[in-house]
């Protein structure tokens, strides 16, 4: 068996990851027919759910339901150190197979080489709830609640995106004890450390051709509505000189954007994905403009220089208008470091295989910020078809995710020795 | 009576119009709570011309329907030459009081101090149908069916927006002769003028302090769509360098807008009121960005070079992006200049009343457009607040409507006497 050439290990595994994934593509496995589509505590979810449970439980592990609804897979008893492994099984609401299925499918393998290699690794799987927010609205719930971030008043005004029914409910009709959740922050306890797979949701790996990225660090982001305020005048009766145009202020701020990022460099990016022009008339000249920033950084401080740049921009140009500039913040997430020791592990193990990496920033936000907060954590990119995620046509090779599994596992079996070396 | 003071006289005049414009913007005339919503064939529509029919029956007038229902009246009888004054009295579908209707109670006014003050003057009033194209989304269809510029095809393409209806079905079962509409270009025939009071639509009187604005000539216009197609990223797994973003492009085709008008000059003017990103989510780049470009001028050379240099400009950023630009046009309508000697003959009557006037261009498009194919034309604009207009917030002041009526007037009367003397 141990003679087996690497191709073919990589085949036979990837082949388990593409079955998996075929498995939970099929109808039971989501709400929409023509897209995946499964959220918190949907029949759908819970199936899926059940799917890992009975393959984990084929490996001997043991599979709990933390208060509300993380699923947690163990193979050695609670209290005992464990590396941790996985992703998220939901998807956005007109999602694809692989964004965070492909992580828990690929943790799942882990652990059927684990134990078919008699390797002995303690392993716990996480999957973690909601990570999407299409049951409530809320990005990466079930991490958050783990990591302590929520609190009782954030859940108790969580409303479920279908029927308004609250969370805590919601999550009582599906059988968990949502008013424990403080009790979630034990999931982490164990970890000796976390690796998350996942598609990279950009076309960085595709266009240099390397199979895996390390991720270094995960950007911190900063979403804001700069609401531009000028006036609605007849497009036609209005002489050029006279004008207060808030979309041409709009404008000012997208180019803003472009060129504060670009200046700033080291992978910040700076979008500008919405805007909104208000009356929204052909022969009216905008009175109002609503441009919806995206900011990202894996520097705290360009990623705040490059927003309150962009704002005092957008306030210059309104001001020589006779505009004005309102921001409303909506979110800001700080830039996560992923472990160093860990990512010199899973890159030492990815040599020793002969599987080339590129060392990279996530643009996404993933689980893996919160679990970061309490665990030596990092994640592996997998390359997927055109950058595309979120949508019906994403793809993926189950091959590079075998590799990943492979740089995984043996990181882990690297770490885990060294730390028994040392104790 | 002749020797009352000229303020005495506009007073009088003003209350008369404010009345009218009181009883037109009452519940029976409109079927919108909110606003005066009223077009074709609805009502408030008839009701609105019954009542022009019965004002100007006291005074003489023999008032008739068209085959296709713009309202005719005439103090003379058809085959006599007559001078032609109105307007329309439908509204958009959250209009005012003043938009159309005031020029028509302008024109019922003058009607009225020609028969007081024992004139005589040879008038014929028109209130033209579906200027602002409520009823079946074709604007100044009254005017343009006269003129002879549409045609069977069109008219029975054309559906109402309420119901589906089409206009000739929906024409017949209000009472009218749809099939004949190619008799409606008499209504034409006899006008040896043409003079069209209205609001202005801009700021420009109003921040000048003066009442009445002579409009030189109307500015022809392109509607066109410039369709962006960029490609659709996550915003945070793309690097700014690998980026195809439509939204950028069309920031930069809304700046080119602006300073290619400014360039223009000649009060040539652009605008971009709408502006659709798709699929318009903040953490996508824009894959494909629409941009609602309105282009007027009165000079039909720096119109059809603003729209080409605009489209010249978006398709070079756009190479430079590797995206496309596709142009979808939708309307044009070549400059219209109003008769010289008209616009002579009410700066002249003007200055002997001592009324202050300044020479404009209108941005916006009138029935007058149509009526100057035919017939030598003129519109006398009066200010409204804050250039409002298209909106329940439109104000107008009735006695700059009484000026614009006593200059409307006395030109009429000196032009009918000049010719004739000539004749």
């Amino acid at each position: 068996m141990r003679a087996e050439p690497f191709s073919t290990v990589i085949e036979k595994s990837g082949n388990r990851i593409a079955r998996d994934i075929e498995v939970l593509s099929g109808p039971e496995y989501t709400t929409s027919s023509e897209a995946i589509r499964r959220y918190a505590y949907t029949g759908a979810y819970e199936r899926t759910l059940s799917y890992f449970d009975a393959e984990l439980r084929k490996v001997g592990f043991e599979v709990v339901r933390d208060p509300v609804g993380n699923l947690v897979a163990r193979n050695r008893p609670p209290g005992e150190p464990v590396f941790g492994i996985g992703s998220h099984c939901d998807s956005n609401r007109n999602g694809g197979r692989f964004d965070g299925t492909l992580g828990v499918v690929a943790a799942l393998e882990l652990c059927r080489l684990n134990a078919e290699r008699g390797l002995g690794l303690p392993i716990q799987l996480i999957s973690w709830l909601e990570e999407e927010g299409s049951g409530f609205g809320e990005l990466m719930l079930g991490s958050r609640i783990a990591a302590g971030l929520v609190t009782q008043r954030d859940l108790d005004a969580m409303r479920a995106l279908d029927d308004g029914m609250s969370f805590m409910e919601q999550a009582r009709a599906a059988g968990f004890e949502p008013e424990r959740w403080r009790d979630s922050r034990h999931v982490l306890d164990d970890l000796a450390g976390w690796i998350e797979i996942h598609i990279e949701q950009g076309r960085v790996l595709q266009d240099a051709g390397i199979p895996i990225g390390l991720v270094t660090a995960i950007t911190g982001y900063i979403h804001a509505d700069l609401v531009i305020t000028g006036r609605a005048d007849h497009a036609g009766g209005t002489p050029m000189t006279g004008r207060i145009d808030a979309g041409v202020i709009a404008a000012e701020t997208v180019l803003a954007v472009e060129r504060l990022t670009q200046v700033a460099g080291d992978g910040t990016v700076g979008t500008v994905g919405q805007l909104v022009f208000e009356p929204g008339l052909r022969n009216v000249i905008p009175g109002r403009a609503t441009v919806a920033l995206d900011i990202r950084s894996v520097d705290q401080g360009q990623l705040t220089s490059v927003v309150e740049s962009t704002i005092e921009l957008a306030r210059s140009s309104a001001a020589a208008r006779g505009a004005a500039v309102e921001v409303v913040e909506h979110q800001r997430q700080p830039p996560t470091q992923m472990d160093a020791d860990l990512v010199v592990a899973l890159e030492a193990c990815a040599k020793r295989l002969d599987v080339p990496t590129l060392r990279m920033a996530s643009g996404a936000a993933h689980d893996t910020v919160f679990v970061a907060e309490r665990v030596p954590s990092a994640m592996v990119f997998v390359p997927c078809k055109d950058g595309i995620s979120h949508s019906p046509a994403e793809d993926a090779r189950p091959a590079d995710a075998a590799l990943a599994v492979e740089v995984a596992l043996g990181s882990i079996r690297d770490r885990l020795r060294a730390s028994e070396s040392l104790s």
